[in-house]
């Protein structure tokens, strides 16, 4: 692999974030981030990326639902891909934004929930939005294709699956490589990335866990499926703290836990959900393997029939190629800063970027720009971490910063 | 206290429950059954419950909502009062039965759930309405006011209180004694009652755990309520294993428990309901203080706020002012027999009931009558109890016996 | 049966506590207290027991390997058996006592542990010494054989059990009844006692569990038998938090676990013993029933091998015989005072005495009287209570009582 | 730092393991394995060492009780030391082998316990006797001073601290660097040591739980510290698996838990041991504020006193200095073959070694050497690992490989 030299690139033709393309930008992702919606039900923002696609006189198509593919054609050149997924998270916002979402949506059980872009795809979903517009604005500065990928359902991992299943690569332009990013709680105008494995990989299950209905005042009648389910999430805990290498990284959390309609009555059933994230396949087959044997005894323990237990998905882990992660690195270190790139151990983090290049035999990047004012960092308390209702970026530098990555990442391929 | 003695009715004018009057009732239950209501809720079944007493020509009016009294005056004499409790509960009915529920209801909370008559209610107020016919249709049978109370909201506690505040013992006529009955899982054709304490206290509470919400992927950064609510939970156990003496009945239930949104959060915070139920008074003070400390002590192993702790309701123990309870049985031995009725210990089952006689300061007895067939108290596989999705009473003769047994009470006190 | 009543008893002949036959007894009392022996080691009491009953001129003979058996016969009558129990308790002892033991023992596994009349059966031999003294002083007053058995082994279930099968019934004349009493934590003084059941069933296990050894730094090799055994001891507590009917009374007890040599070792095994009390058989069935089913899923969880369960012994029910309980009642109302003899409901604990009498078929009466003052009853702070380090029955009026309470119930049958 | 290149060293006089050399180690090694000794008591193999030595010819002291230091002078040169630790562990051997341990040992709490090498100290110990010898016999191969340092108490954390605070640096030369060796489970012949931080910091607590005793069937007079302290067991689990970055290593091991002495007595006490492994000192003052944390809270719970937390020991975290530990991997790869020297990262275990370096300042340098056949480690079940009672070193290659990596190390600075 070669990379065309930052230095080749004349200032007078290469992409730049204008001051009106940085409000435009403003503008886009604050109406995503009031506007939130659940995985693989991102209609609306579907619809508005298709407006802007089209809009910007892109070619594009529906894929995988509510997934949107743009395809931009300039001469002959590379072929790169470059991601940006569009869902958000049922969280109750709590950031206390001018623009925070008091939206809500229906989970796939038909429970209303409140919705918030909590893992900030809304940045990446308005800044790929941006980036499209500077290619195209600026023709003479590049040559090749430049495929967009707006992902729905990442949070569920069934958004790159359904895109590649429902053709993605039959439609669109193979790429050499595919790129993404993703906003996280680091200094906002800083970027990072792993060599190598970049992020874990991740099991979700669903639990359900059968007991027999009783009155509450007669538990001799019950066999009570909340205590049972009680133990089995304590006991789970016992996995990483007694059965894995402590050097082995490995996470068991169980997301939720719901069982019971009111508090005289001992429940038939109760469910909960598990995600595990694991970076190593021994580990992961490990782990999967006791939570199964300490859920199906601990049924046993209470005389409990089997439960059930549901795969929800797995995601691979997510894996930069060496070469091309490195050469990644000095491209951002010369458009960002060398101090504001650093090189990462893979963080516990998943994802399922990994798939749509993985689908086609490329190879792949995925990079890290921080969100977080030096403020927030530093101050008291816990700094917001994705998924927490609080999760709130400044706006700048980070949007300039993901614009400004993508940018210099793509130019390196394309740019002539 | 004297009663009549039942040798003393005349069969010719004493109520009798004819075919045609059975008929009537098993239609009328069955309707009930179909189309319960949750507590406070029980819109539909009041306003059928005003058209019948309207059609039978018995003034009423409605107290506590969805409450509904009717007063039946047949000139000089005592004043006894009756009461059948009216709601129904978030139950999914799973009984077969071709007159199943298929109704929901919707919770305090917003929550949609499926309702159903898990609790026996439905046959308590087809039998006094079909009772209050037979008065009205044998004036000359006795003599005296007959205070018909169809209680909404026993299953959460608020339906005595709500009707007594409402005015109830200033509108209707105060009655000398109060009589209610409970169907139950014991043999259609039998009824049981205690001498003194009839039925446990019950305490409820909702617990509110606080935690610190995260990414799924970085338990680090949270304060997992999922966990800390888990061993809440486990940790309450030892209170009835360890905390009291081994002679002293309690239960603490916990009947719901419900946190998180999807696998991959770890949730700011989860919610638990709790039953307890005790006979005692140094017991019940000796297991709540338990709870609060138990409560407490967990969330600050987790480093977690305090809990909040809401009261929900507290049953009085349900008392059978002895005279009269032994009154009474030695009636319901004439009516159905000396060997269908049995003097039992208290059960574990909670009440309000007993807290519209003791408002007004007069006594009151409250007895049981079975509800299951030969075949399911002896077949294999568990005897569903009440508040179980299975609970089903066979309509005879169990409906036949709660007539019989209200008329045999009644009569003994109101007969000529 | 009939009693003689206790006015027909002359006091010129009765058998007296005179002050230097109390003073005695004291001495005996406060040398057993001091010199305890456990369980079937009681070698240095039955010597002394042995020297006594040679000393009064009763026959004697060794039964049960530290049991002591005296049999004093006066001319025709009835033959009544009323027995002690010697052994002491692995507890250091804290009472403070001028007389405290500061003696050691050997248990079975070779450990040597403080030891300590915790239970007080030093009251029970040093009053049935006293008792026979009285009625070998008396032999006017009355007429037929007492059968005066020391049993060893109380505190493990192995005494009653090893004297019957070491011939008691062969060689010493069958009692029409057997008698036997208990110091308690209530008043001094008084004496109570239940019709019928009298005391819980115990049954006593011990848990061998299995891990796989391992360093502390290496917890992925190893399966630790600590985290697995401190789970089972946890779930036992939801046997009868969850599983019984609150009504039915039941202990689950662990009263020891011990695993592991050094911290930074996880070891190989870990063992616990279990006591469990009940009242009724098919609770007791259930409750067994539920240990092995929840000692045997845990070790799943674990992925350990099966543990080991090893029985170490039953007690039955105590029972006494209604008709002769209530004749006691009456007796030892006469004796004590009407106020100081109560009819209770049985107690949770258990004795191997029933086995005595039911091994001939023979009705067994037992009571309790009480070791403690009224300031200790009264005073701030928990009341001692037996097998508790701090349990010290104040000398009199105790030993008075248990003395009189004896006399009084053997007179009944034996006085002239 | 400069070494002298292994291959100045020229075969003719420099020390090599010849047959009779191998023949007097194994003899040594067998004797030391069949009679260990628990820490700080090792009477008999400190004589063993002293008689060794001075038979040697090379002067000796006693130091930190059971210590012993040579000094070997010979001629001008650098100073170095080399430390075996010599202490064995409370484990009941089960190797099979025919020099197994029999041997017995007396804990500091007084109870008997087996005694087995089961670290592998006895390689240690052998193989620097042999060294010493072998720099005795070769004068000519080498100039300097070489202090022999043979350390007690290891694995109680107490015996480096002891002999620094006997004077060990104010009565032997002040060494340049210590070098120290330990036997692994790796694959005999080959030696493995990491670069920077080799071993985590270990501390050990003893947590004395305070329950309130009583009779085992009266658990509402007691305070149950058994299971309290099951809880705090399985509570402390929460700490790896919920409040640590999952990529931080740590450990937390209950190694041991002892309360009870009898199934029918709730005992008023239990006690327990934790052993806690980190490397980042951030982590370990999370994890020792989260162990008080949850065992106060876990008291509180339980309504009990505080329980007493006493901290056994520290160890600190053991660095190896980098460029010196790059130039001994350099050393052992040219003494014992390129492919057998691997650099690893650190491990959970912990060591007391750099404790006598650290005191003067000066650099360590500790590495590990394998002890198992190709057979242990590729055959079925799982590897024994030091500290179980399977643990059972190949004497050879493992003994020579010792030796041979030592004189390596030792030559590089003190060869001529």
């Amino acid at each position: 692999m070669t990379l065309n030299a930052l230095t080749d690139l004349e200032a007078a033709t290469r992409p730049v974030l204008t001051d009106q393309l940085r409000a435009g930008l403003h503008e886009l992702y604050k109406h995503l981030h009031a506007h939130p919606e659940l995985s693989m039900q991102e209609h609306n923002t579907a619809e508005l990326i298709e407006e802007h696609l089209t809009g910007l006189g892109i070619e594009n198509f529906r894929c995988g639902g509510t997934g949107v593919v743009g395809v931009l054609r300039n001469g002959e050149g590379p072929v790169v891909g470059f991601r940006a997924d569009t869902d958000a998270l049922p969280i109750l916002e709590d950031t206390g934004l001018e623009y925070a979402s008091t939206d809500t949506g229906i989970l796939p059980d038909g429970t209303e929930v409140p919705v918030m872009h909590g893992c900030g795809h809304d940045t990446h979903t308005s800044v790929l939005l941006t980036v499209a517009r500077m290619f195209v604005e600026n023709p003479g500065a590049w040559a090749g294709t430049l495929v967009l990928i707006f992902q729905p359902g990442e949070e569920t991992g069934a958004g790159a699956a359904a895109m590649v299943a429902d053709g993605l690569w039959d439609r669109a332009p193979k790429p050499e490589i595919v790129y993404g990013q993703h906003v996280m709680p680091g200094l906002a105008g800083t970027a990072s990335l792993s060599v190598g494995t970049a992020m874990a990989m991740a099991d979700s299950l669903k639990v359900t866990v059968h007991g027999r209905q009783s009155h509450g005042s007669q538990p001799q009648d019950a066999i009570d499926p909340l205590v049972l389910g009680a133990h089995m999430v304590v006991r789970l805990q016992t996995i990483v703290s007694r059965e894995l290498d402590p050097r082995q990284a490995a996470v068991v959390t169980v997301g939720t836990f719901h069982g019971g309609l009111k508090e005289n009555i001992i429940p038939a059933s109760a469910e909960f959900t598990l995600n595990i994230r694991t970076f190593d396949d021994d580990v992961r087959a490990r782990v999967l393997a006791a939570v199964r044997r300490i859920i199906a005894a601990e049924a046993a323990a209470s005389g409990a029939p089997d439960p059930e237990i549901e795969e929800l998905y797995t995601f691979p882990a997510c894996y930069n190629e060496p070469a091309e992660a490195e050469a990644v690195a000095e491209v951002l270190r010369a458009a960002l800063g060398e101090e504001a790139v650093s090189v990462v151990p893979p963080v516990m983090g998943s994802e399922d970027f990994g798939h749509l290049a993985a689908a086609i035999g490329v190879p792949a990047v995925y990079w890290c720009f921080g969100g977080h004012s030096a403020e927030v960092l530093d101050g008291e308390g816990p700094v917001p971490v994705n998924h927490s209702p609080f999760f709130a970026p400044v706006m700048e530098p980070t949007l300039t910063t993901g614009v400004n990555a993508a940018v210099a990442a793509l130019m390196a391929r394309l740019g002539r």
